[in-house]
Protein backbone atom coordinates (compact mmCIF):
# COMPACT_ATOMS: atom_id res chain seq x y z
CA UNK A 1 0.00 0.00 0.00
CA UNK A 2 1.34 3.48 -0.40
CA UNK A 3 2.25 6.04 2.51
CA UNK A 4 -0.29 8.73 3.18
CA UNK A 5 0.30 11.66 5.55
CA UNK A 6 -2.43 13.03 7.23
CA UNK A 7 -1.73 16.32 8.95
CA UNK A 8 -4.15 18.09 11.82
CA UNK A 9 -3.36 21.87 12.76
CA UNK A 10 -5.16 23.83 15.16
CA UNK A 11 -6.63 27.15 14.68
CA UNK A 12 -3.37 29.45 16.05
CA UNK A 13 -1.40 27.75 13.27
CA UNK A 14 -3.92 28.35 10.54
CA UNK A 15 -5.00 31.58 11.70
CA UNK A 16 -2.20 34.17 11.22
CA UNK A 17 -0.52 34.84 7.95
CA UNK A 18 3.59 34.11 8.96
CA UNK A 19 2.78 30.95 10.73
CA UNK A 20 0.14 29.48 8.19
CA UNK A 21 2.68 30.64 5.50
CA UNK A 22 5.57 28.59 7.52
CA UNK A 23 3.31 25.37 8.08
CA UNK A 24 2.67 25.50 4.04
CA UNK A 25 6.42 25.34 3.46
CA UNK A 26 6.68 22.54 5.49
CA UNK A 27 3.56 20.95 4.26
CA UNK A 28 4.76 20.95 0.79
CA UNK A 29 8.23 19.09 1.87
CA UNK A 30 6.51 16.15 2.44
CA UNK A 31 6.68 13.46 0.09
CA UNK A 32 3.83 11.41 -1.26
CA UNK A 33 -0.21 11.64 -0.92
CA UNK A 34 -1.26 13.94 1.75
CA UNK A 35 -4.31 15.29 3.66
CA UNK A 36 -4.81 18.55 5.43
CA UNK A 37 -7.22 18.91 8.13
CA UNK A 38 -7.22 22.28 9.93
CA UNK A 39 -9.31 23.67 12.71
CA UNK A 40 -10.09 27.21 13.21
CA UNK A 41 -11.86 27.97 16.81
CA UNK A 42 -10.10 31.39 17.29
CA UNK A 43 -11.20 32.85 14.18
CA UNK A 44 -14.66 31.76 14.46
CA UNK A 45 -15.01 33.08 18.26
CA UNK A 46 -13.59 36.41 16.41
CA UNK A 47 -16.15 36.76 14.29
CA UNK A 48 -18.92 35.77 16.20
CA UNK A 49 -18.03 38.43 18.80
CA UNK A 50 -17.67 40.69 16.22
CA UNK A 51 -21.78 39.87 14.96
CA UNK A 52 -22.72 40.29 18.34
CA UNK A 53 -22.99 36.37 18.69
CA UNK A 54 -21.64 34.90 22.39
CA UNK A 55 -19.57 31.98 21.80
CA UNK A 56 -20.23 29.06 24.48
CA UNK A 57 -17.77 26.38 25.52
CA UNK A 58 -17.96 23.12 27.28
CA UNK A 59 -15.09 21.54 28.09
CA UNK A 60 -13.82 22.76 24.97
CA UNK A 61 -16.36 21.88 22.90
CA UNK A 62 -18.34 24.93 21.10
CA UNK A 63 -22.01 25.39 21.78
CA UNK A 64 -23.27 25.52 18.17
CA UNK A 65 -26.92 26.95 17.62
CA UNK A 66 -28.09 28.37 14.39
CA UNK A 67 -26.12 31.17 14.22
CA UNK A 68 -23.10 29.97 15.70
CA UNK A 69 -23.05 27.25 12.97
CA UNK A 70 -23.34 29.95 10.16
CA UNK A 71 -20.25 31.28 11.72
CA UNK A 72 -18.15 28.47 11.64
CA UNK A 73 -19.66 27.00 8.30
CA UNK A 74 -18.09 30.67 6.87
CA UNK A 75 -14.87 30.30 9.02
CA UNK A 76 -14.52 26.82 8.64
CA UNK A 77 -15.91 26.49 5.10
CA UNK A 78 -15.18 29.68 3.77
CA UNK A 79 -12.62 31.85 4.65
CA UNK A 80 -9.47 29.56 6.24
CA UNK A 81 -10.55 26.69 3.97
CA UNK A 82 -9.59 28.70 0.76
CA UNK A 83 -6.93 30.59 2.19
CA UNK A 84 -5.05 27.50 2.68
CA UNK A 85 -5.92 26.01 -0.55
CA UNK A 86 -4.93 29.35 -2.57
CA UNK A 87 -1.64 28.88 -0.59
CA UNK A 88 -1.12 25.68 -1.51
CA UNK A 89 -2.01 26.14 -5.12
CA UNK A 90 0.81 29.17 -5.50
CA UNK A 91 3.09 26.42 -3.65
CA UNK A 92 1.86 24.04 -6.99
CA UNK A 93 0.53 21.53 -4.68
CA UNK A 94 -2.80 20.65 -6.20
CA UNK A 95 -5.22 21.09 -3.23
CA UNK A 96 -9.14 20.78 -3.06
CA UNK A 97 -10.60 22.15 -0.27
CA UNK A 98 -13.63 19.39 1.25
CA UNK A 99 -16.22 19.13 4.26
CA UNK A 100 -17.61 16.31 5.14
CA UNK A 101 -20.84 17.28 3.17
CA UNK A 102 -18.88 17.17 -0.19
CA UNK A 103 -19.17 13.87 -1.66
CA UNK A 104 -20.99 13.06 1.40
CA UNK A 105 -17.41 12.59 2.75
CA UNK A 106 -18.30 12.16 6.54
CA UNK A 107 -22.21 12.49 7.42
CA UNK A 108 -22.52 12.87 11.36
CA UNK A 109 -25.27 12.72 13.71
CA UNK A 110 -26.69 15.68 15.41
CA UNK A 111 -25.36 14.72 19.44
CA UNK A 112 -28.20 14.09 21.07
CA UNK A 113 -28.88 16.11 24.13
CA UNK A 114 -28.34 15.02 27.59
CA UNK A 115 -27.21 17.34 30.45
CA UNK A 116 -25.95 19.28 27.78
CA UNK A 117 -27.61 20.54 24.28
CA UNK A 118 -24.49 21.26 22.33
CA UNK A 119 -26.44 22.41 19.15
CA UNK A 120 -25.62 21.60 15.46
CA UNK A 121 -22.38 18.94 16.68
CA UNK A 122 -21.92 15.82 15.00
CA UNK A 123 -20.84 12.88 16.05
CA UNK A 124 -19.78 11.29 13.22
CA UNK A 125 -21.43 8.00 11.56
CA UNK A 126 -19.73 6.97 8.17
CA UNK A 127 -17.18 8.20 6.36
CA UNK A 128 -16.87 7.39 2.78
CA UNK A 129 -13.71 8.22 1.11
CA UNK A 130 -14.51 6.60 -2.95
CA UNK A 131 -13.83 9.85 -4.08
CA UNK A 132 -11.35 11.07 -1.92
CA UNK A 133 -9.12 8.20 -2.82
CA UNK A 134 -10.27 9.10 -6.59
CA UNK A 135 -8.65 12.95 -6.00
CA UNK A 136 -5.71 11.27 -4.32
CA UNK A 137 -4.73 8.71 -6.56
CA UNK A 138 -4.46 11.85 -9.23
CA UNK A 139 -2.09 13.53 -6.75
CA UNK A 140 -4.63 15.99 -5.58
CA UNK A 141 -4.36 17.76 -2.20
CA UNK A 142 -7.57 17.02 0.01
CA UNK A 143 -8.08 20.05 2.47
CA UNK A 144 -10.59 19.13 4.98
CA UNK A 145 -12.50 21.56 7.02
CA UNK A 146 -14.31 21.00 10.26
CA UNK A 147 -17.55 20.51 8.99
CA UNK A 148 -19.94 17.39 8.66
CA UNK A 149 -23.51 16.77 7.56
CA UNK A 150 -26.38 15.05 8.53
CA UNK A 151 -27.91 14.07 4.97
CA UNK A 152 -31.01 15.84 5.42
CA UNK A 153 -29.50 19.47 4.06
CA UNK A 154 -27.82 20.11 7.41
CA UNK A 155 -24.39 20.83 8.21
CA UNK A 156 -22.79 20.00 11.28
CA UNK A 157 -19.89 21.37 13.13
CA UNK A 158 -17.24 18.35 14.15
CA UNK A 159 -14.26 18.10 15.85
CA UNK A 160 -11.10 19.07 13.85
CA UNK A 161 -9.15 16.24 15.94
CA UNK A 162 -12.21 13.30 15.41
CA UNK A 163 -12.13 14.51 11.84
CA UNK A 164 -8.68 13.37 11.13
CA UNK A 165 -8.93 10.29 13.01
CA UNK A 166 -11.51 9.13 11.85
CA UNK A 167 -10.42 9.86 8.15
CA UNK A 168 -7.19 8.36 8.74
CA UNK A 169 -8.88 5.33 10.35
CA UNK A 170 -10.71 4.79 6.85
CA UNK A 171 -8.26 5.30 4.90
CA UNK A 172 -5.77 2.95 6.64
CA UNK A 173 -8.26 0.02 5.08
CA UNK A 174 -6.72 1.70 1.03
CA UNK A 175 -3.29 3.22 2.44
CA UNK A 176 -0.38 3.17 5.32
CA UNK A 177 -1.86 5.80 7.02
CA UNK A 178 0.73 8.48 9.03
CA UNK A 179 -1.34 10.64 11.31
CA UNK A 180 0.23 13.90 12.53
CA UNK A 181 -1.25 15.86 15.02
CA UNK A 182 0.10 19.43 15.04
CA UNK A 183 0.25 22.14 17.62
CA UNK A 184 2.33 24.80 19.00
CA UNK A 185 5.28 22.45 21.23
CA UNK A 186 7.15 19.86 19.83
CA UNK A 187 5.78 16.81 21.44
CA UNK A 188 3.73 15.71 24.45
CA UNK A 189 6.11 17.31 27.30
CA UNK A 190 7.05 15.93 30.72
CA UNK A 191 7.87 19.37 31.71
CA UNK A 192 5.53 21.77 30.47
CA UNK A 193 8.08 24.69 31.11
CA UNK A 194 10.69 22.67 29.14
CA UNK A 195 10.93 22.25 25.46
CA UNK A 196 13.41 19.51 25.31
CA UNK A 197 11.75 17.33 27.85
CA UNK A 198 9.52 15.83 25.24
CA UNK A 199 7.90 12.14 25.84
CA UNK A 200 9.59 10.39 22.66
CA UNK A 201 6.95 7.13 22.87
CA UNK A 202 4.27 7.28 24.66
CA UNK A 203 2.16 3.92 25.18
CA UNK A 204 -1.41 4.07 26.72
CA UNK A 205 -0.85 3.15 29.94
CA UNK A 206 1.91 5.58 30.35
CA UNK A 207 -0.50 7.93 28.82
CA UNK A 208 -3.15 7.11 31.82
CA UNK A 209 -0.63 7.65 34.42
CA UNK A 210 0.94 11.19 33.43
CA UNK A 211 -2.54 12.15 32.74
CA UNK A 212 -3.26 11.55 36.85
CA UNK A 213 -0.07 12.94 37.81
CA UNK A 214 -1.31 16.18 36.44
CA UNK A 215 2.02 15.79 33.80
CA UNK A 216 -0.84 15.66 30.56
CA UNK A 217 -3.30 18.46 30.58
CA UNK A 218 -7.41 18.04 30.07
CA UNK A 219 -6.40 19.82 26.57
CA UNK A 220 -4.35 17.17 25.17
CA UNK A 221 -6.85 14.45 26.31
CA UNK A 222 -9.18 13.95 23.23
CA UNK A 223 -6.00 14.38 20.73
CA UNK A 224 -4.41 11.34 22.47
CA UNK A 225 -7.81 9.31 22.66
CA UNK A 226 -8.14 9.95 19.18
CA UNK A 227 -4.95 9.36 18.01
CA UNK A 228 -4.92 5.97 20.59
CA UNK A 229 -7.90 5.08 18.76
CA UNK A 230 -6.61 5.38 15.63
CA UNK A 231 -3.66 3.77 15.93
CA UNK A 232 -6.04 0.48 17.25
CA UNK A 233 -7.79 0.36 13.85
CA UNK A 234 -4.98 -0.01 11.51
CA UNK A 235 -3.20 3.59 11.61
CA UNK A 236 0.42 2.74 10.56
CA UNK A 237 1.78 5.62 13.09
CA UNK A 238 0.53 8.44 14.90
CA UNK A 239 2.70 11.75 15.67
CA UNK A 240 2.11 14.82 17.91
CA UNK A 241 4.35 17.30 17.03
CA UNK A 242 4.35 21.21 15.33
CA UNK A 243 4.88 22.81 12.19
CA UNK A 244 8.32 23.01 12.08
CA UNK A 245 8.59 19.19 12.53
CA UNK A 246 5.87 17.85 10.18
CA UNK A 247 8.09 16.97 7.01
CA UNK A 248 11.19 15.19 9.08
CA UNK A 249 9.03 13.63 11.37
CA UNK A 250 10.06 14.37 15.18
CA UNK A 251 7.81 14.38 17.94
CA UNK A 252 5.51 12.28 20.21
CA UNK A 253 4.90 8.95 19.06
CA UNK A 254 1.81 6.74 20.58
CA UNK A 255 3.12 3.11 20.31
CA UNK B 1 -20.47 14.22 -26.97
CA UNK B 2 -22.29 14.08 -24.05
CA UNK B 3 -24.66 16.43 -22.68
CA UNK B 4 -23.75 18.82 -19.33
CA UNK B 5 -26.13 21.53 -18.25
CA UNK B 6 -24.42 24.20 -16.53
CA UNK B 7 -27.39 26.18 -14.26
CA UNK B 8 -26.22 30.10 -13.12
CA UNK B 9 -28.51 30.99 -10.38
CA UNK B 10 -28.13 34.65 -8.34
CA UNK B 11 -28.26 35.68 -4.97
CA UNK B 12 -31.48 35.73 -4.33
CA UNK B 13 -32.86 32.41 -5.47
CA UNK B 14 -29.49 30.76 -3.22
CA UNK B 15 -30.13 33.08 0.03
CA UNK B 16 -33.97 32.29 0.97
CA UNK B 17 -34.14 29.28 2.28
CA UNK B 18 -37.71 28.35 0.51
CA UNK B 19 -36.37 29.65 -2.99
CA UNK B 20 -33.00 27.61 -2.93
CA UNK B 21 -35.30 24.22 -1.83
CA UNK B 22 -37.18 25.21 -4.56
CA UNK B 23 -34.62 25.57 -6.72
CA UNK B 24 -32.73 22.16 -5.66
CA UNK B 25 -35.91 20.48 -6.44
CA UNK B 26 -36.09 21.55 -9.84
CA UNK B 27 -32.11 21.20 -10.06
CA UNK B 28 -32.43 17.65 -9.13
CA UNK B 29 -34.58 16.73 -12.03
CA UNK B 30 -32.40 17.73 -14.75
CA UNK B 31 -31.28 14.80 -16.72
CA UNK B 32 -27.54 13.95 -17.24
CA UNK B 33 -24.09 15.71 -16.06
CA UNK B 34 -24.45 19.26 -14.36
CA UNK B 35 -23.26 22.15 -12.67
CA UNK B 36 -24.79 24.95 -10.53
CA UNK B 37 -22.74 28.39 -10.27
CA UNK B 38 -24.11 30.98 -7.80
CA UNK B 39 -23.99 34.42 -6.94
CA UNK B 40 -24.19 35.77 -2.65
CA UNK B 41 -23.89 39.55 -3.56
CA UNK B 42 -27.08 40.51 -1.00
CA UNK B 43 -25.85 37.87 1.53
CA UNK B 44 -22.25 39.52 1.15
CA UNK B 45 -23.70 42.85 1.66
CA UNK B 46 -26.20 41.68 4.64
CA UNK B 47 -23.08 40.24 6.35
CA UNK B 48 -20.81 43.24 5.63
CA UNK B 49 -23.09 45.29 6.97
CA UNK B 50 -23.36 43.33 10.35
CA UNK B 51 -19.51 43.83 10.48
CA UNK B 52 -19.63 47.48 9.77
CA UNK B 53 -17.70 47.28 6.58
CA UNK B 54 -19.54 49.65 3.66
CA UNK B 55 -20.53 47.74 0.29
CA UNK B 56 -19.36 49.58 -2.41
CA UNK B 57 -20.91 49.09 -5.80
CA UNK B 58 -19.51 49.94 -9.74
CA UNK B 59 -22.19 49.75 -12.00
CA UNK B 60 -23.14 46.53 -10.27
CA UNK B 61 -19.36 45.58 -9.78
CA UNK B 62 -18.50 44.85 -6.13
CA UNK B 63 -15.65 47.41 -5.02
CA UNK B 64 -13.69 44.33 -2.89
CA UNK B 65 -10.87 46.06 -0.26
CA UNK B 66 -9.39 43.09 1.99
CA UNK B 67 -12.12 43.08 4.26
CA UNK B 68 -14.38 42.68 1.68
CA UNK B 69 -12.80 39.76 0.01
CA UNK B 70 -13.12 38.21 3.62
CA UNK B 71 -16.60 38.82 3.63
CA UNK B 72 -17.02 37.14 0.16
CA UNK B 73 -14.54 34.36 1.05
CA UNK B 74 -16.52 33.69 4.12
CA UNK B 75 -20.36 34.04 2.21
CA UNK B 76 -19.83 32.89 -1.27
CA UNK B 77 -17.35 30.20 -0.60
CA UNK B 78 -18.15 28.96 3.04
CA UNK B 79 -22.09 30.15 3.96
CA UNK B 80 -23.82 29.95 0.43
CA UNK B 81 -21.58 26.60 -1.26
CA UNK B 82 -21.83 24.19 1.75
CA UNK B 83 -25.45 25.06 2.35
CA UNK B 84 -25.96 24.15 -1.46
CA UNK B 85 -23.75 21.47 -1.17
CA UNK B 86 -25.39 19.71 2.11
CA UNK B 87 -29.08 20.07 -0.37
CA UNK B 88 -27.74 18.56 -2.75
CA UNK B 89 -26.83 15.82 -0.46
CA UNK B 90 -30.00 15.39 1.04
CA UNK B 91 -31.11 14.98 -2.42
CA UNK B 92 -29.20 12.31 -3.27
CA UNK B 93 -27.23 14.44 -5.84
CA UNK B 94 -23.64 13.89 -4.87
CA UNK B 95 -22.61 17.60 -4.84
CA UNK B 96 -18.93 18.75 -4.76
CA UNK B 97 -18.36 22.80 -3.54
CA UNK B 98 -15.73 24.37 -5.18
CA UNK B 99 -13.94 27.45 -5.88
CA UNK B 100 -11.62 28.45 -8.53
CA UNK B 101 -8.91 27.63 -6.45
CA UNK B 102 -9.67 24.57 -5.98
CA UNK B 103 -8.04 22.17 -8.54
CA UNK B 104 -6.60 25.21 -10.02
CA UNK B 105 -9.77 25.72 -11.64
CA UNK B 106 -10.14 29.26 -12.49
CA UNK B 107 -6.50 31.24 -12.42
CA UNK B 108 -7.42 34.62 -12.65
CA UNK B 109 -5.40 38.18 -12.76
CA UNK B 110 -6.48 41.29 -9.91
CA UNK B 111 -7.81 43.73 -12.48
CA UNK B 112 -5.71 46.52 -13.70
CA UNK B 113 -6.20 49.75 -11.53
CA UNK B 114 -7.77 52.69 -14.31
CA UNK B 115 -10.61 54.98 -13.60
CA UNK B 116 -11.51 52.85 -10.30
CA UNK B 117 -9.17 50.76 -8.23
CA UNK B 118 -11.97 47.30 -7.80
CA UNK B 119 -9.33 45.81 -5.14
CA UNK B 120 -9.82 41.62 -5.32
CA UNK B 121 -11.35 41.54 -7.69
CA UNK B 122 -10.16 38.62 -10.91
CA UNK B 123 -10.43 38.81 -14.66
CA UNK B 124 -10.43 35.30 -15.56
CA UNK B 125 -7.28 34.69 -17.15
CA UNK B 126 -7.27 30.52 -17.95
CA UNK B 127 -9.78 27.96 -17.18
CA UNK B 128 -8.14 24.15 -16.32
CA UNK B 129 -11.30 21.36 -16.11
CA UNK B 130 -9.14 18.10 -15.77
CA UNK B 131 -9.99 17.12 -12.31
CA UNK B 132 -13.40 18.72 -12.71
CA UNK B 133 -14.28 16.42 -15.84
CA UNK B 134 -12.79 13.39 -13.69
CA UNK B 135 -15.46 14.03 -11.46
CA UNK B 136 -18.59 14.56 -13.82
CA UNK B 137 -17.54 11.28 -15.09
CA UNK B 138 -17.70 10.07 -11.75
CA UNK B 139 -21.79 11.50 -11.13
CA UNK B 140 -20.86 14.09 -9.12
CA UNK B 141 -22.22 17.77 -9.53
CA UNK B 142 -19.90 20.38 -9.22
CA UNK B 143 -21.11 23.53 -7.25
CA UNK B 144 -19.23 26.80 -8.43
CA UNK B 145 -18.41 29.48 -6.27
CA UNK B 146 -17.96 32.60 -7.63
CA UNK B 147 -14.29 33.42 -6.39
CA UNK B 148 -10.97 32.76 -8.42
CA UNK B 149 -7.71 32.99 -7.35
CA UNK B 150 -4.07 34.30 -8.99
CA UNK B 151 -1.64 31.90 -8.63
CA UNK B 152 0.32 33.63 -6.37
CA UNK B 153 -2.02 32.78 -3.03
CA UNK B 154 -4.68 35.81 -3.14
CA UNK B 155 -8.48 34.46 -3.89
CA UNK B 156 -10.39 37.05 -6.06
CA UNK B 157 -13.87 37.98 -6.31
CA UNK B 158 -15.24 37.05 -9.84
CA UNK B 159 -18.65 37.49 -11.48
CA UNK B 160 -21.09 34.33 -11.02
CA UNK B 161 -22.03 35.19 -14.79
CA UNK B 162 -18.74 35.27 -16.00
CA UNK B 163 -17.95 32.18 -14.38
CA UNK B 164 -20.44 30.63 -15.86
CA UNK B 165 -19.86 31.46 -18.85
CA UNK B 166 -16.15 30.77 -19.24
CA UNK B 167 -16.33 27.18 -17.58
CA UNK B 168 -19.26 26.56 -20.23
CA UNK B 169 -16.73 27.52 -23.13
CA UNK B 170 -14.19 25.56 -21.50
CA UNK B 171 -16.33 22.49 -21.31
CA UNK B 172 -17.20 22.68 -24.54
CA UNK B 173 -14.69 21.13 -26.12
CA UNK B 174 -15.50 17.88 -23.87
CA UNK B 175 -19.54 18.20 -23.39
CA UNK B 176 -22.44 19.69 -25.50
CA UNK B 177 -23.01 22.26 -22.82
CA UNK B 178 -26.25 23.91 -22.16
CA UNK B 179 -25.78 27.16 -20.10
CA UNK B 180 -29.01 28.29 -18.87
CA UNK B 181 -28.69 31.96 -16.68
CA UNK B 182 -31.51 31.60 -14.32
CA UNK B 183 -33.01 34.76 -12.55
CA UNK B 184 -36.31 36.11 -11.23
CA UNK B 185 -38.10 36.29 -14.72
CA UNK B 186 -39.56 33.49 -16.63
CA UNK B 187 -36.75 35.21 -19.76
CA UNK B 188 -36.23 38.60 -21.36
CA UNK B 189 -39.31 40.44 -21.35
CA UNK B 190 -40.15 43.11 -24.01
CA UNK B 191 -42.48 44.80 -21.71
CA UNK B 192 -41.11 44.64 -17.80
CA UNK B 193 -44.34 44.56 -15.78
CA UNK B 194 -45.75 41.67 -18.51
CA UNK B 195 -45.00 38.45 -17.30
CA UNK B 196 -45.94 36.64 -20.61
CA UNK B 197 -43.93 39.21 -22.54
CA UNK B 198 -41.14 36.55 -23.05
CA UNK B 199 -38.71 37.12 -25.67
CA UNK B 200 -38.55 33.57 -26.92
CA UNK B 201 -35.74 33.90 -29.45
CA UNK B 202 -33.18 36.95 -29.07
CA UNK B 203 -30.38 36.96 -31.68
CA UNK B 204 -27.54 39.98 -30.78
CA UNK B 205 -29.06 42.24 -33.32
CA UNK B 206 -32.45 42.35 -31.80
CA UNK B 207 -30.65 42.50 -28.40
CA UNK B 208 -28.65 45.61 -29.63
CA UNK B 209 -31.82 46.92 -30.48
CA UNK B 210 -34.05 46.37 -27.48
CA UNK B 211 -31.08 47.99 -25.63
CA UNK B 212 -30.78 51.02 -27.11
CA UNK B 213 -35.12 50.99 -27.30
CA UNK B 214 -34.67 50.77 -23.41
CA UNK B 215 -36.25 47.43 -23.10
CA UNK B 216 -33.38 45.74 -22.21
CA UNK B 217 -32.04 47.02 -18.73
CA UNK B 218 -29.00 47.94 -17.88
CA UNK B 219 -28.66 44.51 -15.44
CA UNK B 220 -28.98 42.33 -17.98
CA UNK B 221 -26.37 43.35 -20.47
CA UNK B 222 -23.71 41.52 -19.09
CA UNK B 223 -25.50 38.10 -18.70
CA UNK B 224 -26.58 38.51 -21.97
CA UNK B 225 -22.99 39.70 -23.64
CA UNK B 226 -21.66 36.63 -21.26
CA UNK B 227 -24.29 34.51 -23.07
CA UNK B 228 -24.09 35.79 -26.53
CA UNK B 229 -20.20 35.08 -26.22
CA UNK B 230 -20.58 31.63 -25.10
CA UNK B 231 -23.00 30.95 -27.90
CA UNK B 232 -20.27 32.31 -30.33
CA UNK B 233 -17.54 30.00 -28.70
CA UNK B 234 -18.97 26.57 -28.60
CA UNK B 235 -22.20 26.79 -26.20
CA UNK B 236 -24.49 24.77 -27.70
CA UNK B 237 -27.56 26.91 -26.11
CA UNK B 238 -27.48 29.47 -23.99
CA UNK B 239 -31.31 29.88 -22.49
CA UNK B 240 -32.57 32.81 -19.87
CA UNK B 241 -35.25 31.83 -17.13
CA UNK B 242 -36.23 31.51 -13.81
CA UNK B 243 -35.69 28.32 -11.35
CA UNK B 244 -39.50 26.83 -12.48
CA UNK B 245 -38.54 26.36 -15.93
CA UNK B 246 -34.70 25.15 -15.29
CA UNK B 247 -35.56 21.10 -15.82
CA UNK B 248 -37.69 21.43 -18.69
CA UNK B 249 -35.54 24.59 -20.63
CA UNK B 250 -38.43 27.08 -21.80
CA UNK B 251 -37.43 30.60 -21.37
CA UNK B 252 -35.00 32.96 -23.90
CA UNK B 253 -32.79 31.24 -26.28
CA UNK B 254 -29.95 33.32 -27.32
CA UNK B 255 -29.25 32.39 -31.14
Amino acid sequence: MDRLTIIKVGGKVVEEPESLNALLDQFKKISGNKILVHGGGRAATDLANRLGIETKMVEGRRITDVKMLEVVTMVYGGLINKKIVAGLQSRDCNAIGLTGADFDLIRARKRPVKEIDYGFVGDVEEVSTRELRLLINENAIPVLAPLTHDGNGNLLNTNADTIASEIAIELSNHFNVYLFYCFEKKGVLLNPNDETSIIYDLDSTLFKKYYQDGVINAGMVPKLENGFLAKKKGVKEVLITNAENIANGRGTRLV
